[in-house]
């Protein structure tokens, strides 16, 4: 579900209306269905919601209704407006979706966008998303690692959402391994990559110049490579940002690893803005989102885009095949 | 000529053999007209080489020899293998032709990249081609700006060859306020854009969302174009990096103004690898170059792509025109 103030509701009413000429693998969406079948009438679209009462019905169902396994709350949202009421629903939404997905009664989890700041009044303990998946399936957060998929471009971000000087202190070469094994391992038993070949970018312009704007990549970056490789995995680097990212170079690797948030997320969104897709490695549980926010502006017009859910299920399916 | 071991030289004869099917404008290179001479012969490539005594000569021979303003020094160069001897006639080649552009006998400067070291090794006492030029026209190297143009887009880094750590503490209002005031008195005076539209990124993830994560957007950046749009200039921003570059964000604006150099590098490059064309605004004449360095693993290969140099010698001409 969501956030039900946000876009979420309308992007899987609109995805469900594409399911024949975009492919959409069949999914159902844990919500209070009386507000779907609202938001659907509100929008003028003619989207049958179907309530279900346990996942296996939803492949057979997907073909004629969207189905929805209801939640035990009623949720009443008006576009725009987060309500703290809602909370429990949308806590419910993501703690029943994890089980499924654990029980193996769901292939995969995809969250659509939440509101931290509603949530938080709430009394919700996690900073967002992630950390309270890691927590709902026994993982530390430390051992999960954000990747942005779009145009054929994979990136992971070493560290995320600290303010950039921050994020220099943060480096060290234990954050950077950390990163590539957790990486390395999702490539290789998630996306099927025997030997996942992993670029890994260096922290200042040049890489660096062997030491003569920074000193990051002859400390850290470089012999924490060095160990990798010695363990055998394909990793090459540190690369200068700047040339890492262009149609020839991203042939070379199966994902980028960078070493701050924006250092990935400018080509990532540069390449394939709203086309984007969030994944959460190291869990023990497929989880795809889309890489956009409750878009609150946006909410209830129907003029928001669906190709970020609709790649978010895409790789799920893909991932989970 | 630039740096006579690199690619430089056979990127000129590149120019001038697609002169035709890319509409090159005319141009003559300050060089030895002997050693391109054998260049071409090496290569096997059919290009007449014309030594000419004043610029004008050029523009009628264009058409059927490359015209070739020779230096005082013979240079005799092996591909790969730059020499401190030829050091004296790289330094004439862009003396001459910041000489010509001032008096008005060239309409432009396009510099072929040199190489520091061996100039370092001759007593070069300037860090690079920019700082070079700025003293050669009576400019402080501070009043000039490096600018990257390509696919539509144009950046310009507040700090460029400094470590990011670095970069970060060089920030300063007064250092965005300067960027921005000769990019915007280049863009009018030299783009002929007459209220050119500047939008500048954010330092820190989400341009701090708030100061949550960094504060130089609330106390260095905002405060600094506040002030500027006091002045009548149209800045926008701070804006988050990440989703400044796709290609509707690019519709928006005429420069990205950003805070360091991968910022700023990171999408030009990744959208246009080898068509990128650097340029010193702040300059009294007009100086364009490729956006590569000397190659020397290319040298003399012939399998370097004109690309880059092709779009300096346009943009060249198009701002002078």
């Amino acid at each position: 579900m969501g956030e039900p103030a946000g876009i979420g509701g309308e992007l899987a009413l609109m995805a469900w209306q594409r399911r024949h000429q975009q492919a959409v693998p069949p999914f159902f969406v844990l919500d209070d269905p009386a507000r779907l079948q609202r938001l659907a009438a509100a929008l003028g679209w003619a989207v049958p919601v179907a309530a279900i009462s346990a996942p296996a019905e939803a492949v057979e169902l997907f073909e004629r209704a969207l189905p929805v396994l209801p939640l035990a709350q009623t949720v009443t949202a008006a576009p725009g407006r987060p309500e703290p009421a809602n909370a429990a629903a949308v806590r419910a939404s993501i703690e029943q979706a994890v089980a499924l997905a654990r029980s193996g009664a769901a292939a995969a989890v995809v969250t659509n966008p939440i509101h931290k700041g509603v949530l938080y009044q709430a009394g919700f303990p996690f900073p967002g998303h992630t950390e309270y998946l890691a927590a709902l399936t026994g993982v530390a957060e430390a051992d999960t690692v954000m990747m942005l998929a779009g145009a054929g471009l994979r990136v992971v971000p070493v560290t995320i959402h600290v303010s950039l000087k921050e994020a220099i202190a943060r480096l060290s070469g234990s954050a950077i391994q950390r990163t590539i094994r957790v990486t390395h391992a999702a490539l290789r038993d998630r996306f099927g990559l025997p030997r996942p070949r992993i670029a890994v970018a260096g922290l200042n312009p040049h890489a660096g110049e062997d030491g003569g704007m920074g000193r990051e990549e002859l400390e850290l970056i470089t012999p924490a490579l060095d160990q990798l490789r010695a363990e055998g995995l394909d990793v090459t680097g540190p690369w200068p940002a700047d040339t890492l990212f262009h149609a020839v170079a991203r042939q070379t690797y199966d994902v980028a690893v960078c070493m701050y948030h924006d250092q990935a997320l400018i080509p990532l969104k540069t390449l394939a803005f709203d086309s984007g897709v969030n994944l959460t490695l190291g869990l023990p549980i497929i989880r795809t989102s889309p890489d956009h926010g409750t878009a609150f502006a946006l909410a209830g017009t129907g003029q928001a885009t669906p190709h970020s859910l609709l790649a978010a299920l895409n790789l799920a399916h893909q991932l989970s095949a």
